[in-house]
């Protein structure tokens, strides 16, 4: 008798589809602002979708959480306090409070729901949101951010997708505020989506961010759940640039993707992103 | 009433597969070797499928093509005779004929169905084809290479995955023979698969080359149609070292992926991909 086979499929455009075998449902859920799940995969181990969309894996979250974290983290010289926007998995955290010059490190969700379930089931992930430096605030990050001035040295906004809850996150009100939001020499990095897939939206973020922002910085990742695999990652900074750092300075802590040796490697870009920021 | 959907899938892995929605199959033949397809795809127009997995396709070939012919061009300070094994397409030889040093380049395919196809339904790659430049020989690329001594300044190794008739391109036996193929200051790169999901692969193949050449380099590029979207090169050479020229002398060519700024920059690998080759 043939087992019954589980999969699913994201859609990551109409006409494309990533489609992984699933062993269990571990947790679904409407939250009050989205479809979320919690699946066992084969290839990826636990899996967290939000309407649809895969956010993070055990098997291949190391590559996000450390390319949003790390490259702005150690692009500052010395921050101390950082939020970030969304990131309720806690990966984002986790990676942040692996550089001991930071004090504080808060974590700006709308979305409750989303850090319970993953302090529950993805405990690999969420494991540095009980730490004593860690500081979760529900509540919307754009409020959040239009209503604190001058605080934070480092602010990473890892959204979802540019559908439903994360929209404002796109947009250059928001950026304004992030830069109001940021101490004199701090800098922001934002997910902004795959340069095969989300051309417009890469060169609209990024031309926003430089019309607010004196140093405006693109950097590419490589994460295999995301559509393409290719991933963009946009930086504004109001006096670090990730580009004049020394490199051979960067202290070394554990990771698995990030090294400083990569560090400026992952701003060289491939000709055709290179045209869409242009 | 709603229209039929025709959805082609590849397998990436017994528990991951890529899908996406085709408007037209447009030729499929049984050859000698292998199952071959050319489909009409929504999202990256026609599509290359040779024994299901996908080899190339109109909208992400260059990504491919450039990576694997420009790299070892840019290193060899003057390639005038060129081969690439497999690659009946003909994508890698209208990267190469872009050199304009270059003074032949040998298609050396096994299976002439897949040149066949290529010219008739995929101009676009193939073009190069019928070059003066361009010469195709139909034989086995292991064969030919074992019968050639001291002949080519680069030869590139555009294999399909290390199962069928590719198996022996991945193979100790066949890296020595390369080497004895190539002139006393040749090198070689052949694509070696996804860090993501053929680790021992590429480990295996890196110290084999690593036993036979004096310099070994693995570098990385992203295809999205590929598994994981991460793609490796590893190249083998006897004398140039891609890390040690002076990518300011690079001559500009018409490229969408590859620029002088990218060449060291795609050395710098991931802390899990340097873990592999360590």
């Amino acid at each position: 008798m043939a087992e019954m086979e589980l999969w699913f499929t994201e859609q990551q455009t109409p006409d494309l589809g990533f489609t992984c075998k699933i062993t269990k449902t571990i947790y679904t859920a409407k939250t009050k602002y989205q479809d979320l799940a919690i699946l066992e995969t084969k290839q990826f181990g636990k899996m967290l979708v939000l309407d649809g969309a895969v956010q993070t894996t055990i098997v291949d979250e190391f590559c996000y959480h450390e390319l949003i974290a790390h490259v702005p983290l150690f692009t500052h010289p010395n921050p101390k306090k950082v939020a970030v926007i969304g990131g309720g998995d806690g990966g984002v955290i986790r990676e942040i409070l692996k550089h001991e010059e930071v004090e504080k490190a808060y974590l700006i969700e709308i979305d409750q729901e989303v850090i319970e379930a993953s302090k529950k089931y993805l405990p690999e992930i969420s494991c540095a949101l009980d730490d004593k430096r860690a500081e979760v605030i529900i509540t919307d990050g754009i409020k959040f951010v239009s209503e604190n001035k001058n605080m934070f040295d480092v602010i990473i906004v890892d959204s979802t997708d540019p559908v439903g809850p994360a929209v404002g996150l796109f947009e250059s009100n928001f950026y304004q505020a992030v830069y109001e939001c940021l101490k004199e020499d701090g800098l922001f990095v934002a997910q902004t989506e795959s340069p095969f897939y989300d051309q417009d939206l890469i060169r609209n973020v990024f031309h926003s961010i430089k019309s607010i922002f004196p140093i405006t910085r693109l950097y590419l990742g490589f994460i295999p759940t995301y559509p393409s695999g290719l991933w963009s990652f946009t930086m504004g900074s109001k006096k670090y640039d990730p580009l004049e750092i020394d490199t051979s300075k960067i202290k070394r802590i554990d990771t698995r993707y990030y090294n400083p040796e990569l560090h400026k490697a992952l701003f060289a870009l491939p000709t055709f992103v290179q045209k869409i920021i242009e």
